[in-house]
């Protein structure tokens, strides 16, 4: 009956939410003394090779986040259902993340924190307004969708791209890499919530870069990504950043975290740092959710948000 | 026939505009030569003293913005209606501000720029989310009722507070002086989109913020004044921030503009400053819009948004 907490963070609030949300039921942390017998569940984000093996009893691994690559390139995955954390918490964190960084290219902030710092009073009379501005989120599911509707209402012009055609009313959802060229052709802001494939790894690329359009009202192609660094050619982003072909950059994840000290990202004028920090899992939501599908499995329901082997996410 | 554009701006996007939009019709500059008795209507901003008398076929003055308090003080304002401009793009624009600083106080963005400058990797991991924080948005019209419903999308806990009762589907609105306390006692971030009249001149005081919120998520309260800088006293903001009364302000107004190189705002590390930027008058829609509002009059129709001049706004 016993649920294994494996956890790369400080496991302690985590073992406090679960034992709320799941009372009765012994919780084990891995790195303490368990009977490995009696695991059914596994919660955890980037377990150590080994740490999800000789677990005979074992139902199903739930990973502590939305993302899964950290559980894609585990050796000797258990064949057991993956389900993701999939809750309105981390989704309504993400579209906080978006819609503010977008607000923040569209209206200059970065401008008028310098012009601040110089003492500096210049107000731009004939700015853009949110309707002049086309973002283009890639990754159009979960996370996708609702920052694309929140963008909507604040009256950015938006669309979508997936690797599965799909309808979603009120957008324009480009797919595949047959609609990719298109997408990009229309985007000044592209927000880039892909989770990291084997199809992702390195997307985010010069040549991708080249795509966006160049005759928007921001002066030059805005890049957010706050799905996974993995997706990311971090040489190609700063070479593009100091040649125009981006005008700027948010970033939330990178190809190495923490970001080392001695990236050029951390100084350059143009690129805003955050530390994977856009769309935390909450423990106590999360605890919540996984007790909820737990609680559905044992009745006989399927789980929710399972994640498909062959695509891998 | 003629209108006559007296701005303390540069008028040459204006007059190209009004031409556009009112064809065949002459526009006199104030300053230049023109004919006094032809000026049936008037399109200004900051107009000097003077500059409106003498003007025997006056029907109505425009003000190019939403507010009128550079209007009200005017000795001797003609006898005529005042139209205020109220126009999609200025709303939508006000709406885009209050929102991403409300989201960036939400998210603590002026400590991950600290964090970048620093190199310092590190994310806070059970940040609050919108639905944790209560906004107030003082000045319940069009831009507050615009912002609050904004606001409300992206999550926040969002109420009003007006001159007068009103019901606003989907907020609890508070007015006048009986109802502020209980408003201000549930805000952790004040929102300020309130007109310049003799009842708001300095109501952003010491006594009012001691009033706000001290048990929210945020660490303090917040200020955003977008309204007027007649409404501040920014002698008292700069010491409630300094014996944390407030924990931060974001200011696009003050006392006096441009902001004087002396003022402490400039350099406070818990306060944002832009140039009176939030929500300019597009030249292209207010043209359109004054030219719709000549034409109704001209039709027999009452303008809209007329100025009540015992209220002041
Ligand atoms: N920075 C953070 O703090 C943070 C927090 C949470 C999540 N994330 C990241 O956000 C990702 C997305 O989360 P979610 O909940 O929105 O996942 P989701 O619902 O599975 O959506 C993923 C979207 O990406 C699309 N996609 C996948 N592979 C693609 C490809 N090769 N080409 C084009 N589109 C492709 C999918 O297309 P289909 O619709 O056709 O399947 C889907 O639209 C997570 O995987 C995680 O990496 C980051
Ligand atoms: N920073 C910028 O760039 C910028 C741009 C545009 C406008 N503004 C400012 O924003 C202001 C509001 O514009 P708006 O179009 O929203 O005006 P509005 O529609 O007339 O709304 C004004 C609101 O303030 C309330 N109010 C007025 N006096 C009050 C008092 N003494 N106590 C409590 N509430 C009071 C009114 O109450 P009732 O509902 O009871 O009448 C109303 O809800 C303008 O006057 C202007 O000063 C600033």
């Amino acid at each position: 009956m016993s649920l294994l907490v494996a956890l790369t963070w400080e496991p302690e609030p985590w073992v406090e939410r679960f034992k709320v949300h799941l009372p009765g039921r012994p919780i084990a942390v891995l790195g303490e003394d368990f009977d490995r017998g009696s695991i059914r569940y596994v919660a955890t984000w980037g377990p150590k090779p080994g740490s999800l093996s000789g677990l005979p009893a074992l139902e199903a691994i739930f990973s502590l986040g939305a993302g899964v690559d950290h559980l894609m390139g585990y050796p000797n995955l258990p064949d057991v259902p993956i389900v993701r954390v999939s809750q309105d918490d981390l989704t309504h964190r993400m579209s906080e993340y978006v819609v503010m960084h977008c607000l923040m290219h569209l209206r200059d902030q970065r401008r008028y924190d310098a012009d601040q710092r110089a003492k500096r009073w210049a107000p731009d009379r004939e700015p853009p307004i949110a309707g002049d501005v086309r973002v283009g989120v890639m990754g159009f599911g979960v996370l996708g969708q609702d920052a694309a509707r929140k963008l909507k209402v604040m009256g950015f012009d938006v669309a979508g791209w997936s690797r599965s055609a799909k309808a979603v009313e009120g957008f324009e959802v480009f797919s595949g890499d047959k609609g990719l060229d298109a997408f990009l052709a229309r985007t000044d802001i592209l927000v880039s919530l892909l989770p990291l494939t084997p199809d992702t790894r390195g997307i985010l690329n010069r040549s991708l870069f080249q795509k966006l359009a160049r005759d928007g009202r921001l002066g030059g192609p805005v890049l957010i990504n706050a799905g996974r660094g993995g997706s990311q050619v971090e040489a190609d982003i700063v070479a593009c950043l100091d040649d125009g072909t981006l005008k700027a950059a948010t970033l939330d994840v990178f190809e190495t975290e923490p970001l080392p000290q001695d990236s050029p990202l951390w100084t350059h004028p143009r690129v805003t740092v955050t530390p994977h920090n856009s769309a935390v899992s909450d423990p106590e939501m999360t605890a919540r959710y996984i007790a909820d599908q737990i609680r559905r499995h044992e009745a006989g329901q399927p789980f929710q948000n399972v994640v498909d082997r062959t695509r891998g996410y």
